[in-house]
């Protein structure tokens, strides 16, 4: 296998050294990059300033085959990136007619006109390509030198650098570095309940050197459990076959039982699609989790077809008053128990005539617990028109990553509800 | 003024440069770093690899007064940051009784019992000092060089590295820099209703360079409008001096109308201290936010006391048969309006029996939208024991964005009702 393809990142601008912008291009340009099996090598921060720039340029091609940098390609003074890329790569600016087109169009898509006026976005280095900037009016800057680094500017603006990105820039990657550019793909295992250690030092001590006979292992912990990621090279095909190796192999271990899912969707989209393929409605009583599971599920477009809505029962007049959940339940076992999430289940499924119902009470901190149930104890109650039920569960974290656990593991009792 | 202290990053760990979980250490450091004066300049992501180590300390110590890594300090052999940092300074490792000390402290914080038979921990090179690590086991490692530069290596794991920084590792900064260092000092103006070029180029033209004057301003997005921030060096009473001419500066412009707060703090931090001074309660009904405003809640510990709970009112079915929203006033008016807010706000302060109820109806798209009430319109509407209504209102974005905007802009409108 040959190296991997290495990019470093080049942040410009004044306004995002503040570290309240700077950082959303950067983290997702990262995630991007790794899951097509390219190497992320470096990230600068840099003034407009074209002595910042040309240093951040010697470094980072040094670093990397790939230079990616964002900000500084608009039509003012300060946007100083096109002229400097054109002195660092020695290259005369020149009127064109190939990036007034492309420049054309980028204004035709909102709904705009512009004209060899308006800007100079059609002065542009020799030698240099212009792309479209799908989302915004600037075009992108490219250019591979005969030394194959490749370079490229894109805009500041987060949504318009990642289109510009999956769009323009990354068929470039491929296209200049054809013959070292090798497809990734990934195989995901999404397990729940076994901390990561315990997969892999006591369940299945020799399931990660197993693992790297395929690629790439890494394990990355979410909400409520751990994701184990496998990357290699290949084409379709054959990652076909490496995918049902892999299943194979883990359906041979004791993991298999806490495999909640062989992909990488969210709990909340696999609710939405099953619960549209089933025609079937739910809702949530939410307690400790303030309605965050509910809004989870309303990220969703399309939701609205089978997510009815929910009660949040923060208060235990609310659980009893709108949930009918009785006092003597409260007074005997308590808001987290499996007898109180119960019948808040039930009492959100009969009051919005829902098919499935979920319901969370738990103790998200940083107090309300005790010794017999700490914080991070949570009861998650379900009712479908033929059974009811609720589970106890603890999970480690803070306030706010509680609520994220205990709304996930909701979502993903409902799941299983609609089997 | 002198020229800012400057600090450049290096994330070390194989394990991170899949971009999933790099991105929360360097996100962090850049804006506490900003909020502190101090001048971000450079991120390098490499792996556990004593070459990139030495590469990447050379290309940053060149950069920047201060060199802060996250990584590679645990017990194990791919953690490879303190040989490495030793030998790159010329330092001999030898066995420290005042590192031992900090690390059986280290260990007393988790309950467990650290001995030399643990691991090397308290081998430290010579020169170098060692910090306790507040949320975590292994020591922070520091060397302050005869070049004044100081290095300074802290846990992967983000809530020790955060830790770390804060008590350990900017106290170090003050006191090496101590000639260098001033305090710096933001004022914060946080507004809502009107775009930032409306803002600087229409409302306030002379703004900007107005507020120039008292230190260096950014301009920074929030869900519902624009915090303008003021940075400054200084002390304690020159800032209050500072803050108030501010506050006059802007008090005697149009924009003093859309302030609604002089400072950093969410909209729902004040909605929980207003709250719990007039020691009244409040809940929700929302639709489109699908709990979200409530989540937010939520998230305070403490928000028990005042927040009771909520409706989420995502089907129509639910405003009528919960809420009690006239069948008649859906019909007439659509979800999306003034009158069915206004019932939904009023339907959930009786049905809670609470002080202060607010209500959020409206399209985050990306469907829905209508020529009249195109994607962003939102109705927000409000009840307390004396009065009830409504005001629609337009945001730009998309659903996820929308959503943010909605709630905060709901958890505004709670505010102002308990004036």
């Amino acid at each position: 296998m040959t190296e991997s393809l290495s990019v470093s990142m080049i942040i410009i601008g004044d306004e995002i050294l503040n570290g309240r912008t700077t950082d959303l291009n950067g983290t997702w340009l990262t995630k991007y990059l790794f899951q097509r099996g390219l190497q992320f090598k470096s990230m600068r921060f840099i003034r407009d300033n074209v002595d910042e720039i040309n240093n951040a340029l010697t470094a980072a091609l040094n670093d990397s085959d790939i230079v990616i940098t964002s900000g500084g390609i608009g039509p003012t003074l300060d946007d100083k990136t096109k002229n400097t890329l054109a002195n660092y790569f020695g290259k005369k600016i020149v009127e064109s007619g190939d990036v007034a087109n492309i420049v054309t169009e980028n204004y035709v898509r909102f709904g705009r006109t512009w004209t060899k006026e308006t800007n100079h976005y059609h002065f542009f280095p020799e030698d240099f390509v212009a792309t479209p900037n799908p989302k915004g009016l600037a075009p992108g800057i490219t250019y591979f030198s005969p030394e194959k680094k490749l370079v490229m500017a894109g805009p500041g603006v987060p949504r318009e650098f990642t289109e510009i990105v999956e769009q323009e820039f990354f068929p470039l990657i491929k296209k200049y570095f054809a013959e070292r550019f090798e497809d990734n793909f990934q195989t995901v295992i999404r397990t729940q309940g076994v901390p990561e250690e315990k997969i892999f030092f006591e369940l299945c001590p020799t399931l990660w050197s197993d693992l790297e006979k395929f690629g790439k292992v890494s394990s990355l912990p979410h909400t409520i459990g751990i994701d184990i990621v496998i990357s290699y090279h290949g084409d379709e095909k054959s990652h076909l076959v490496t995918q049902q190796k892999i299943k194979d192999l883990i359906m041979s271990t004791p993991l298999k039982d806490n495999v909640w899912q062989w992909g990488n969707v969210s709990v909340a989209e696999l609710v939405l699609d099953k619960a549209k393929n089933k025609k079937c409605t739910f809702a949530f009583a939410e307690s400790c989790t303030g309605g965050l599971a509910s809004s989870k599920m309303t990220d969703l477009s399309g939701s609205s077809a089978v997510f009815h809505g929910g009660i949040i029962s923060y208060d235990n007049s609310v659980k009893e008053n709108v949930l009918k959940v009785k006092s003597q339940t409260l007074k005997d076992f308590g808001a987290v128990s499996i007898e109180t999430a119960t019948e808040m289940a039930i009492g959100v499924r009969d009051l919005l005539k829902v098919d499935y119902a979920v319901s969370i009470s738990g103790i998200a901190g940083p107090t309300g617990g005790t010794p017999e149930k700490p914080k991070g104890t949570v009861a998650i109650g379900f009712a479908s028109k033929d059974k009811s039920g609720a589970h106890l569960y603890l999970f480690p974290g803070d306030r706010i990553r509680l609520k994220d656990r205990f709304s996930d593991k909701a979502l993903l009792t409902l799941l299983e509800l609609m089997d």
